[in-house]
C-alpha cells in the first residue's frame, strides 16, 4: 500500500496572480468540476474577501456537488486589532460556506515588527485567535505560513512558536511555504526534517519556481515528510509561476511510489493541462514536462531512428501513461527516417515511393527556408506529400479574390470580401461582408463553396495565429499564418506564408477546407495536375 | 577563494533538436560570440559530422577569435569496425579545427548489445580508441557518457567501466548524462557522488527536462562533486528541453557561492536570454525565472503595495542583479497601489490626482473586459491615462482610410491603403501601396505625416504580433494586435483590439506613432479634448 499524499490545487486562487491568466466565474466552475473528476485532495478557489468575481465563484459552487474534492476559501488571519468575528476577512470565509479554509500568517519575525508592526506575541495571538474561530465555525483549517523557509533562516525558533500555535488551535495541516521562491532544494530538505521533529500535525509544502527549483523543492518536502503538497496546473502563478502540478503528480505517483490522483485518472493529466491553457486562453508551453506538445517530440535523426526500434532509448516513460503521444518532428535537421515514419503515419508506404522520397524531402527543406513550418501544420504537410506525389485532389480553383476594408472618421469600418472560384468547370462569382476582412474572404469562400459541398457547414476556424519572420522588416516583413480547423471530431492544423497577411491566411484557409473535404471523401474535381517546379520554389 | 565551475554551452549543438529551435550559420556566430563576453568556458558549436549548416559554422568560427571561451565540436565515439582514422565522424571532429571536442559513447549495457550489437569489451575499446585517436591530434576531449544514470542503475560496474576507459584514454572531463531525463535529484546526488569516489578525472553534468528536474539535477550533481555543468539559454532542447543556463548559472554563482562567469557578467544574463530568443524568432517565455519579463512582477494589490514598502517581502533577489527589473502590472485584479506605482513610473503624481484616480481603474478595467492588455503595451496605457487626463497631445486626426488588396488567378497580389488625416487644420490625403494591407497602411500614413513631423522616419516596426481572443468563434472572431515600435534608443509597445485585424492594427499603429512624437517632444497641434464616455467604453 503506497503512503498518499494530499494534492492541494490553487490554480483558482495562486494560479491567478499570474501575468496573463484569468479566469469567469463559469470557467473556474468549470475547472473545478474537471479538477474534482481528475481527484485531487483540495480545490482553492479564490479568496472571497479580496475580490467579488471570487465571491461569485463559491456562490456557485454551493449548487455544485464534488465527488472528491472540498472546496477552500482563502483568507488570511485576523487583523492585529480585530475580534475574530469582526474581522470582515474571516467573516467573508465563513460566508463562503466551504467545508475547509485554508488562511495564511506570518512565520518571518521580521516581518512581524516591520511590515505589520505589532509584537512576536501578537502575531501568535492572531493565528491562534483565527484557527480557533474557525474551528468553532466547523471549518477544517489549512494553515499556510507564509514565507515560512526566509523566517526560519532568520529566527527558526519564532518560525516554530508560529507553526505550534497554528497546531494548538487545530489546525489540519501547517504548510511550509517559499513565499518568494528563492530556497534551494537541500535548504527545503533539512528544513522540512527539522520542522517534522518538532511537530505532530502533518506537513505541507507550497512552492514557487522564482530559481527554477518548485518541483524538485516540492519532491524533496515530499521525502523529507510532508503529505500535502500545493500547486496549480501548467505551474500558472505570480511571478514565474507555483509549482506545476503537472510535473508533481506524475513524478510522485509513476517514479516515487506514492499515491495521488486514482490511477486512471493520471492519463487524463494532458488533456487536464489543455483544458486550463484553453479556458485561460493561454498559449501551451510546447516544452511542457509529461504534458507539452513536445514533451514526446523527436526530431534529431539519430534519435528518430533509434526511438522507432526501441522507445526506451529516449523516451523516460510511455507518452500515454499520462495521456500524452509520441511525434516525429520533420525540419531542416530531418533525415529521411523522419519524413518516412512521418509518412508512415499519414498512411503512405515510404520504402516503395523512394523515386519521390528524395523530392519530398527537398521541397520541405525549400519551404522551410522559405518561412514555412510544419511542426504544427500536419495537413499541410500531407497536402504537400500529396501534390508531389500527384495525389492531390482538387475541390476549387481559385480564379481571383479582392477584399476591402474601410474606416471612416467616426471610427465606423466594414469589410467586404469578393471571391471568384472554379469548381467543377463552372465559374461561382461570390461576395460576402465580415468583421474583418479575413472573416470576409472565409465567409466569400463558404459561400460560393456550399452548394457544391454542402458539409462543409460542418467545419469552422478555431485557432488563428499570426507570426512576423523577419520582425526588422516591420510591417513589411513576411508572416506566417497557423490556422487550427475543426470540425466535430477532430483538429487539424494548415499554415500559410506571405509578406501579406490575407494572402498568408487565404492560403491556410483554403488547405483547411481541401483538407477537410479530403478526409470526409467529399467528391474531388479531378486529381490536380501540377508544375512541381513551382512547389519546390514556395 | 570561491570554487569555479566550467560553464558549457550548448545551446547551438543540443539546443537546435529543440521544436521550433533553428538558427542560422550567421545567427550562430553572433550567439557564440555573445557567450564569449558573456564568460562560458566551453559553447559548442554543432556536429560538424551530422549536417552542412553546422559544418559552415565551424569554418566561419576559424576567423574569429573567442577571449573567454574554447569552442568545441561535437561527434561520437568511431563505429564499431572503423579504425578512427577511417572514421568520417571522427574525421569532420579533427577537421572542425577547435581546440576541444565532445564525443559520446555508450554507458547503458543494454543499448551496447541491444542497439549496437557489439561485445561490453568492444565499446570500450571503441571509446578508448576513439579519445586515443583525438588526444594524438592535440585535442582536449569532453567524454559524454550518454544514458549515463539509466546503465548505472542497470549495471554500475559497466557503466564505470567506460568512464574508466575514457580517464585512461585522457579525457579531461567526464560528463555523466541524463539523456532521457527521466532520473530524480535524489538519485542524481547519491550516482554523482559515487562516481566522484571512483574516478579521478573532473566530472561533469548534463541533464534535460523531462521531469521538470533539469535545473535542479545540475545543481545537486556540484554539490555532490561536479565541477562542469552543461546546458543552454533558455533550456532550449529537445522534448522538454535542457538544463536552463539562465538559471543554473545564478544559483550557483549568487546562491551558492560557485563561480561561474565573472561578476559583472551577471547583469548582462537578462539580455542574453533575449538576444538568443529573438536570433532564433522564438516568443520568449515571459514567466522564465530570474531573466524573464514576469519574473519580478507583482500582480495581487497586497503584494504590490508590501514591495513598494520593502522588496524582500516578495523578491528573492534584487532584479538589476540579472539585469531584470521590477514590474507592477494593471489588471482586473489590480488595486489603486498598482496604478499608483504604474503611474508614478510614468511620471504622474498619483495622490494629488484622486479626482481622475478611479476613472482611470474604472477605464483599465472596462478597456480590460473588452480584450485590451496593457501589461506589454504601457505605451498604449500612459496614452490612456493622458486622455483621461486630457493630457493626451493630438498630433493628427483620422478621417478616414480605405485599405484594398486582391489576389488574381496566377498568384499575384496587390494591396493598397488611402488616408485622409488632418493635422494643423488642413486636411492631407495620400495613398500608398504595400506588400501587405497592414504595410499599405503604415506607408500611407507616414506619407501623410511626414512633412508634418519629417522624424517619423526614424522610428519603425519592430514586432508585429496578433492573438484571437474569443477562439470559438473562428475568423469572426476578436483579436488583439500588439505592436513593439522602436527608434535607435528605446521600444514601446502600444495595443489595439477590435473584430477586424485592420482596425486592430490602426489602433496599435497610430498610437505608436503618437507615443513615438509625444516623447521626441514633437510639436502638437493642440491638446485632444476628449468625450470621456466614449474613452470609457472603449
Amino acid at each position: 500500500m503506497s503512503k498518499t499524499i494530499q494534492i492541494f490545487d490553487t490554480t483558482l486562487r495562486d494560479g491567478t496572480q499570474g501575468e496573463k491568466v484569468s479566469f469567469s466565474a463559469e470557467d473556474k466552475i468549470r475547472i473545478a468540476q474537471r479538477l474534482d473528476e481528475f481527484g485531487v485532495t483540495y480545490i482553492e478557489g479564490g479568496w472571497p474577501g479580496s475580490n467579488p468575481k471570487d465571491m461569485a465563484f463559491f456562490e456557485r459552487a454551493k449548487q455544485h456537488t464534488f465527488q472528491n474534492a472540498k472546496i477552500v476559501a482563502f483568507g488570511s488571519t485576523c487583523r492585529a486589532g480585530n475580534s475574530p468575528e469582526e474581522d470582515p476577512n474571516l467573516c467573508a470565509l465563513i460566508e463562503a460556506e466551504t467545508p475547509a479554509v485554508s488562511i495564511f500568517g506570518k512565520s518571518w519575525l521580521l516581518h512581524v515588527t516591520d511590515a505589520l508592526k505589532i509584537t512576536p506575541e501578537e502575531n501568535l495571538s492572531m493565528i491562534t485567535r483565527s484557527v480557533n474561530y474557525l474551528k468553532e465555525h466547523n471549518k477544517e483549517v489549512i494553515y499556510d505560513a507564509e514565507h515560512f523557509f526566509d523566517g526560519y533562516k532568520h529566527d527558526p525558533e519564532y518560525a516554530l512558536s508560529t507553526l505550534k500555535a497554528a497546531e494548538s488551535a487545530g489546525a489540519s495541516v501547517l504548510v511550509l511555504c517559499d513565499t518568494n521562491g528563492g530556497t534551494l532544494t537541500h535548504e527545503v530538505s533539512t528544513i522540512v526534517a527539522e520542522v517534522a521533529r518538532q511537530v505532530n500535525t502533518p506537513l505541507g509544502i507550497h512552492t514557487h519556481n522564482d530559481c527554477e527549483l518548485a518541483v524538485a523543492n516540492s519532491l524533496a518536502a515530499i521525502t523529507a515528510g510532508a503529505v500535502h503538497v500545493q500547486g496549480t496546473v501548467n505551474g500558472y502563478g505570480e511571478r514565474c509561476g507555483n509549482a506545476n502540478l503537472c510535473s508533481v503528480i506524475p513524478n510522485l505517483q509513476l517514479k516515487m511510489g506514492y499515491h495521488c490522483v486514482p490511477d486512471d485518472q493520471i492519463e487524463q493529466l494532458s488533456k487536464l493541462s489543455r483544458f486550463v491553457s484553453e479556458l485561460g486562453n493561454l498559449i501551451p508551453d510546447h516544452k511542457q514536462p509529461f504534458v507539452g506538445k513536445s514533451a514526446f517530440a523527436h526530431k534529431g535523426g539519430i534519435h528518430v531512428s533509434a526511438v522507432i526500434k526501441n522507445a526506451d532509448t529516449y523516451e523516460h516513460i510511455r507518452p500515454e501513461v499520462v495521456g500524452n503521444k509520441r511525434r516525429v518532428l520533420v525540419s531542416d535537421l530531418s533525415g529521411k527516417s523522419n519524413v518516412a515514419y512521418k509518412s508512415e503515419e499519414l498512411g503512405f508506404d515510404f520504402d516503395k515511393r523512394s523515386a519521390s522520397s528524395g523530392e519530398i524531402v527537398q521541397a520541405l527543406k525549400e519551404r522551410e527556408n522559405g518561412g514555412y513550418q510544419y511542426e504544427a501544420a500536419e495537413a499541410s504537410f500531407e497536402l504537400l506529400v500529396k501534390k508531389i506525389s500527384d495525389e492531390a485532389p482538387e475541390f476549387f480553383k481559385l480564379e481571383g479574390f479582392r477584399v476591402m476594408m474601410e474606416r471612416n472618421g467616426k471610427d465606423e469600418y466594414r469589410s467586404e470580401a469578393t471571391i471568384k472560384v472554379r469548381v467543377n468547370d463552372r465559374i461561382e462569382l461570390s461576395a460576402a461582408e465580415g468583421n474583418g476582412p479575413v472573416h470576409a474572404l472565409d465567409a466569400a469562400l463558404r459561400r460560393a463553396l456550399r452548394e457544391f459541398y454542402p458539409e462543409i457547414a460542418s467545419m469552422h476556424l478555431q485557432d488563428y495565429k499570426v507570426r512576423v519572420l523577419n520582425e526588422k522588416d516591420g510591417t513589411a516583413a513576411k508572416v506566417r499564418v497557423l490556422i487550427d480547423s475543426a470540425d466535430e471530431n477532430s483538429s487539424w492544423g494548415t499554415v500559410g506564408v506571405s509578406e501579406n497577411i490575407i494572402d498568408a491566411s487565404w492560403q491556410a484557409l483554403s488547405e483547411g477546407m481541401t483538407y477537410f473535404l479530403m478526409t470526409r471523401n467529399s467528391k474531388p474535381q479531378k486529381t490536380k495536375s501540377v508544375n512541381k517546379n513551382q512547389i519546390l520554389t514556395g
